[in-house]
Parts: C-alpha cells; structure tokens; sequence
C-alpha cells in the first residue's frame, strides 16, 4: 500500500477541474462517491461492510484521506479493497485536484465504485467540489440528532445520508423522525438510511441504493 | 440572549491580537479557555455540568460558536450561565478578533473563567491563536482512540484533554490506555481527564484543574 502526499492545488478553477474529472470516471466506467463525516463517525468500519458485503457483484475501490497516519488504508487493504492513503498536509478537505491524484495513484481499473474517504471535518469539506459523481455523508447517533441544525451546508448539499452506529440508540437520546425532518427541511430530496454495520441492519437498503447509482450512472452511458 | 455575527477578521495580525486580548483578560480577572471538538463530542453536555458543579465558588460565562444555530447558548442560559452566541458565517474556527467581539458581548464583569466553545472541528480551531489562556480539547469515547494518530496538532497542542462519555466504554472498543499513549508522544505535558457528564465520574478532578488554573493564573497576577 502506498502513501502519498497532496498539497493545495496550483489551479484556482476546482470547479472546472470538478467536473473534467468526473467526466473522465464516466468514461472509465468508474463511480466516484465522496464520502464525508466528522471524526469518529463509523466511516471506516462502513466501508470494511460495505466492501466485505458486495464483492461479488461491485469491486470497490477506496481512496483515504486523512491529515496524517495510513491506520485506515492498511485496514481497508485488510478486507480485500484496492486502497490509498492520501495525506493532506494539514489541509482540512480535499479538493479536485488532490482527489485525481489519489485516483491515479489507486488506478479506476479493476474498480466500479471508488469512495473517497475525505476527512474528517462537517464544514470545509462540503464547500469544494471533488469531482465525485455522489456525495454522501455520514451523521453517527452518539453525535446527536441536533447536527443538521449547527452544519447545515453539509446537509444540505449531499445525495445521500447515512446514520450509523443505530445499534447504539437505545444508549443514547437520538430522535430519528426529528433528525430525519431536520434533514429534509434543508434537503427535500435526500436519501436517508439508518444503519448499523455491527448488527448489519439497514445495510442491504444501502449496497442497493449504490448498485443502483452505479448502473443508473454508469452502465446508461 | 443576543445573537451576533462575526466574519473574519481584517486584520493579518492574529498572533498579536490574540496576545493582547489574553493581556487585556488577566487585568480584567477573567480566565478565558478554548475549548476544540469534533462535532457531537459532548461539548455542550459538559460544559452543563460544569456551570452546575461549579457556580457556588466560580462563575463561568459561556460563548457559543456556531455556523448556525443557537440551540446551545439557550441551553446553556436555561443553567444559569450567562452565555452569548456567535455565529461565524461559515468560518470553520475561530480567531482572535472574533474571539474578541463574542467577549465584549458576553462582558466580562462577573466572570471568573469565559469558556469559548469553538466550530465543532478538530482541525482548522487548533491552526488560529484565540487569545485564550488555556487550550482544551475533548475527545468522546465513541470517537474512538485512534483519533490522536489522525488529528496531531490538535492533540499537539492542547494543554488538557477531557475524554468524555466515559459512561459509554463497555459498549465501544475505546482503550483509555493506548490513547494515553498516543497522546503523550505528541504532547507529554498535556494533562488528560477522563470523564461522563451523566456519572459524574472523573468531574470533580477535572474542576479542580480549572479552579487551579483560574487561581494560579489570575489570583497571583
């Protein structure tokens, strides 16, 4: 597994990089998802599930981002995925520039969906485009169901939205209907999927949905 | 209860801003901590706990920094802390100058210790010189120990860190020592208080941290 290290891209344009990007997975019949959360939110854990559950029909393919440390590549290459590491120097979001980086280093052959694992932050990553052709973001129970209120952009602005760690509910106060209409205020057309990857709950909702983007957007082009 | 919105400041200058309003705060008697999480740690659920422990001998005002929202300083007013909301729109930390307008707001008569409650975010708070006395972090347990691996320079440059949700151990893998260890390496002055807000354990120590720090460096100044 290798390690590398990106810094802020030279180009102002992270727009048009965006989209030239996503362009070009289209045509390698790569489905790019960027995955965002704040620390701690069950990110890796989800996607250890989520690789283990659909290898037999969806290779997964998984690009780490982190500000420091390879502890989630080497456990994602554990499983079985094709990974990794990025390192950011200290920059707390990964831009389109940084995001291709870490796609030619994986390499889209052998790979029908990659997760960009971004960092761990609710605020700066939802503000640059990555060039992704889904944005989905996680919110763990034990965080609380008041977040949609205090990050509303990053709420507001992706595809999908899954709630982890569900199995933790009855040990926590975690209002779903009221997190759940929080949510929809702000982003009318979002998919929501409450899941626990420990108790696998919710999970088989999940991989259809991404089965279904992959050849919605993928294999109809 | 006010809410204000502050911006980024005009001023380069943030280390020195930030040392005059730490000069300013010590001849105004009042200690002022910057007190760093990723978002849903605990925050808000502490500093409760705090406010109520505490306020026969010390008074502590509170400023809440948010993007939005002030579901926390009306909490924080309903335990009788005087409490101001800043809103930073979109900034993912605090600085100096904001820091400044959230204290001549909340005032500093009556307040032995200020507690700023920066952008839920263990990334950008830990780059940017709030002018604070004393920098605190917390860590809650279902984050997860790993946490000290993959966000350095906060757990750098903190001098306490409070894991919290200690109450929550026996249902996630959290190993208090490994992340000690992790934690020490960066930053072997820190001091670490493990503790639950809902328990109590681990509280009283922790509060006789800050009346210390509050003492030692107002009192004698």
């Amino acid at each position: 597994m290798k390690v590398i290290e990106v810094h802020r891209s030279v180009t102002d344009s992270n727009d048009r990089d965006a989209q030239e990007l996503r362009e070009e997975l289209l045509r390698q019949k790569t489905l790019l998802i960027n995955l965002m959360s704040s620390p701690g939110s069950g990110k890796t854990t989800l996607l250890s599930k989520l690789v283990t559950d659909m290898k037999e029909d969806t290779r997964i393919g998984v690009i780490e981002a982190d500000i420091d440390s390879d502890v989630d590549a080497v456990k994602m290459e554990s499983y079985g995925a094709k990974s990794i590491q990025v390192h950011t120097d200290g920059m707390c979001h990964m831009d389109a520039g940084m995001t291709r980086r870490g796609i030619e280093e994986l390499g889209t052959e052998g790979v029908d969906i990659a997760i960009l694992e971004n960092v761990g932050n609710l605020i700066c990553p939802a503000e640059f485009d990555t060039g992704a052709h889904l944005n989905v973001m996680i919110l763990s129970v034990p965080e609380g169901d008041d977040k949609p209120l205090k990050y509303p952009l990053m709420f507001s602005m992706c595809d999908a939205l899954v709630i982890t760690k569900m199995d933790t509910r009855s040990y926590f106060t975690f209002d779903l209907e009221k997190c759940e209409s929080h949510v929809k205020k702000l982003n009318p057309d979002v998919e929501i999927f409450p899941v626990s990857a420990k108790t696998g709950e919710g999970m088989a909702e999940l991989e259809n949905y991404l089965r279904g983007q992959f050849h919605g957007r993928i294999d109809e082009n």
